[in-house]
Order: C-alpha cells, then structure tokens, then sequence
C-alpha cells in the first residue's frame, strides 16, 4: 500500500511517502504562504500527494495490473477538527473557520486515495507511537509545547479522537480561574497555553525585560543573547540553569503550572509514558527537568510509579509519520 | 454464560447474578464488618459467589452435559490495583495494602470460575454504561461524589484501565497547588477530593458549624438538620438554594474546584457524556447546577459541544453490573 503523509502548519506545507517501517522519504516543503482561503490550500496540497503518489514504488509499481490501488493519505492539520471527516471548526495558523477541509480534499483527489484528516498534534503522538519515543507503547500522553500547546493521547493502544474529535485539548486546560487568570486565543481565561505557550511566554519576555532597572533587566539572559531584543526561552533557560534571578523566577513561576496540568492528566489516564516535545521544551532542557520534578509533586504515586518521561525523537516527521499511519490503518 | 457481579466496599459486600441484558437477580448483602483481614474476606466473597453459581438458570441448568461451563465474575473492589491480576496497592477502606486479592479469590474459588477484578468506581461506570446513564455512549466521563471521589474513564467504547491499572484518579487531580492546599489521605496536597469528598466536606461544616456568632452557626442548614450536629451536605444544598449566606458561600467556594477538575479532565478527553453519581452529588442538586454551570465556563467550548451530563441511574446496582459484564466481555 502506497502511504503519503501531510503536515499542514500555519508556516509550512510538509508531505512525504512513508513506508510501512515508518520511514520517511521524498520529502516536499513550501511555505503555506498566500492566498491561504481553503480551496487555494487544498489544489497545492492534491498536487504534492499526486506528485508523490507518482514515484514508483520500490519493488512494487503502482499502475501495473492493479490500477484501482488504494493510496493513503493522511494528513495532519493545525486545526481544532469535529467529526471524523476533517472538518475544521477553526484554524487560527490557517484562519480558517467552519471548513470543509476534509470533504474538499478528497473530492479534489478522486476515488483512488483514502484521505484521513486529523489534529496534528494528534498525528504527532502518534508517529511517535509507531516509529519513535513511544514505541511499543499502549498508554501515552504526548505534549508538544511550542508556540501553542498540543497533545495527543492513546489509552489501550488507539489514539484518542473523542466524541467530536477534539481529544487532547491539553494546552486549554485551566491552571488558574482566579481574576488575574490570563486571557487566551481560546477565548478562555487561565489555560495553560496562555503561560507556556511560546508566543505567550514571547510577548511575557518583551514585557518584563522592558521594564527599566528591573531584574529582567539585568538578567544574564540579556548577555547570552546578545541583546534584550533578542532573548529567547532558550536564553532564559540557560541563564536559569547559571543561576539568574529573573530566569530562575519566571521557570519556576511558569514549570508548576504545566506540571500541574500534567500531572492532573496522568491521575485521569495512568499512561506509561509521557512524550515531550515542541519548539520550547526541546530548547531548554532546564525547564523540562523542573517540570519533571514537580511533576512528580503533583501527581498521584500510584498514577506514575510505571511512567517514564522522555523527550520526543521524530521531531518535524513525526507528524507525516503518524498521519500517514493513521491513514493506512483505517 | 453465568454472569457474578461483587461489590466489595468499605461497609458492605453485595453480590449478584446478573442477565446478559445487565438485569441484576438474587442480590446477597452482607456487612463487611469484622475480621477483614484478606483470608477471611475472600473466603466470605467466595463463598457469597458459589451460592450464586448454584442457583439455576431459567431454561439453562448449570450442570448438566457442560460441567466445564465457565462462571464470569466481576468483583469492583474500593481499591487502587496494580495490573491485571487484581493486586491491591492499597485500600484505605478495607485497610489493605500490597495483597494479592485476585490471585487469591482466584484460587480459592478454581478453575469453573474466570475472575475479573476491577476498581469499583471503574465498575460503577461501566455498568452505568452497558445498562444505565451512559447506555450507547463511546466516550464517557463517570464521577461519583461520595466519601470519596471515583471516576471512571470510557474511550471509544472501552473502559480505560491504564498502565497500572489506576486510571480514573480524578479524586486526586490538583486544584490548589499554594500553601493552604488541604492534605489530602493520598499523602498529597490540594487534591479535589480533599475538598469535595464527603469525609472532607463533613469535617469542614463541623469545623465551622462549631465557630460560635459565625454566619455558619446562625445558618438556615441547622433549623433545616434540627441541629447543628446533625447538619449534613443535603441541608447545606437546601440552605443554599434558600440563599442562605453560609451556605451559598460554601457552595460557590467548592463548585468550582470540582468543574475545574472536570472541565480540565473534559478537555483531555472530549467525552459525549458526563455521569455525575454518589451520595454527595445525588443529595445535592444546588450543587451540581453550581459545578455544571461553572463547568461549561472551565471547559474549551469545543470539547464540550457534544457533551450530555446526566445523573447516574443505577445506584447500587452500578458496579455489580459494570463488574460481571467486565468478566463476561473477557
């Protein structure tokens, strides 16, 4: 069976042949770029699947005397979802809102494909299931922290859709409810996201180092960045980890919150192993390890004396790895 | 097939056979009482189980040309386990810990019989699913508010047990992580069951019923009890819906501690349904339109479009059924 996976960003437009192994090969990337509406994206994204859908296979033509092969393709979008036929109820990445993105797709690309549409950060855990840091694994809570937050689940084996196939909302769980909780994008208050997720965490950074003769600003950061301009979380974390009084602050402000909404995810589902991952975390290994610690603060003995912890190892494949799995398996 | 649901509490053991149509029949209710060391109670359970599998079927004799007939039967127990062999980690209740419960019951009671031990608010749920509340539900969130709080977590049509068999924790899901957190009897702090819990609860109006010329000592709850020492949640409810001020402001400290445990549980899942049982939550209907309202502003929108909650509908019943279809389904 021929399997295509596809990543769709709010940035990039990514999409690979992935063979049974799991490995990935003839990798495509464009930028998502303009015009984004939805039938502008989904004419590009047909062509790069028809495009790799044309490589022959190794050992195995695809057009000989079985022309009605079936083509898997799965494809992972950043988008909240609802139903099991990619309907996309918003994207913020691609400004999308109420999309028939998934009906549109597999209209465009005819009978002999099999389209599967799904989460991508869903997609992501589950290419790490198959193919990576979570291998061989039936109970796993997968955490992308980026410039949003997402996750993914699989309990007993199967991935998590949930009854609107918006499972893993992670990044929206609350950590504060209190009248100084942050707003988010979400159109909540207190998420998780709203203090971890990178462009929060971005914008919280510019507003702290701004502030004359504060700690921020005469944070080590600052050196390690050549600049207060130019801080990222990967500077606050190495100025953490040397002991600075405003890195240390902020971590240790910021890590209880997500090891909070971790660990109340781990009470509920007991998985075996949880997976880290995304733009942020994989940058400062000093905020991992304080989050790891509380973590364990945080939740319930019994719910993770069988949990190992461990950074993801697919990084961008993942989520072509995963999609297109998802979709040879259905 | 014969069909034995166990219920294995703290006070009592009930035990039943139970129809494929999740009927429950000759119920057998003992106090758990005295001695309750793991022999002595397995003996009793045992011996409670034989005389249920010796009653007739209606039109299908046990023992007649197929001895080897197997007997499936499911025992909740008020326990946290270890694996799939019913290994008690601990039981607060039954004052247990590390006893190998399942492999004894198992022996004891020999080959005719396939045993299944599950956490009973486990049980409770999957029963409420096969035959109650959740009845044709794939993704269910079952919580029950008694002494203590017990969950149960169905996804995609499966009980989720989780690596350690201790899934379903959401007693022991964080919502106060400051200082002031309430110890909780899982030896962490701030747990939602350290607020919520009957036990806990119970101590608490004492604590403040006790406080004398406080709006507590002057509440409506203690004409509503005829006395203060007889105040119990039930009266708080009706005191609250009065608009008495001690009530209220109790009723409205607390509901949104358990909504953030449930709306953060609901955004990980993305369940169709929420089962809400127990004595706490059964007697007080203030307080679940407090929590269910709160709930809806916890929760991301999305991950509660779908959502139906409803109140158990089997009670007792619940976990003898959830138990044996558990044994039957294996």
């Amino acid at each position: 069976m021929i399997r295509i996976g596809v990543d769709l960003g709010g940035s990039q437009l990514r999409a690979a042949r992935v063979g049974a192994d799991h490995a990935v090969a003839a990798v495509h990337r464009e930028p998502v770029g303009e015009p984004r509406d939805v039938d502008a994206i989904v004419a590009r994204v047909a062509l790069a699947i028809e495009q790799l859908a044309d490589i022959p296979e190794a050992g195995a033509p695809i057009f000989d005397d079985e022309p009605a092969e079936v083509i898997a393709v799965g494809v992972g979008i950043a988008a909240m979802l609802r139903g099991a036929d990619g309907f996309v109820v918003v994207s913020p990445h691609l400004r999308w809102r109420d999309v028939a993105f998934g009906d549109k797709l597999a209209a465009r690309l005819g009978p002999r494909y099999r389209t599967r549409i799904t989460n991508d950060a869903n997609a992501v855990v589950w290419g790490e299931v198959v193919g990576g840091a979570a291998r061989g694994c039936s109970d796993v809570l997968g955490v992308y922290v980026g410039t949003g937050i997402g996750a993914g689940v699989v309990c007993g084996g199967a991935l998590i859709a949930g009854a609107s196939h918006c499972a893993g909302e992670l990044g929206h769980v609350k950590v504060r409810w209190d009248d100084g909780a942050e707003p988010c994008r979400c159109g909540g208050r207190g998420c998780v996201e709203a203090y971890l997720g990178g462009a929060y965490l971005e914008r919280r950074m510019r507003r702290e180092l701004a502030v004359k003769g504060s700690a921020a600003a005469k944070s080590y950061a600052i050196e390690l960045a050549g600049g207060a301009e130019l801080v990222a979380a990967s500077h606050v974390d190495a100025a953490a980890a040397a002991g600075d009084a405003w890195a240390l602050g902020l971590w240790t402000e910021l890590a209880p919150l997500l090891a909070v909404a971790l660990g109340n995810a781990l009470a509920v589902l007991n998985s075996e192993r949880l997976v880290l991952g995304g733009g942020v975390l994989a940058r400062c290994p000093t905020l991992v390890d304080l989050v790891v610690t509380t973590l364990h603060l945080a939740a319930p003995a019994a719910c993770v004396e069988r949990l190992s912890i461990v950074m993801a190892e697919l990084g961008d494949d993942a989520g072509l790895v995963g999609a297109a799995a998802l979709a040879a398996q259905r």
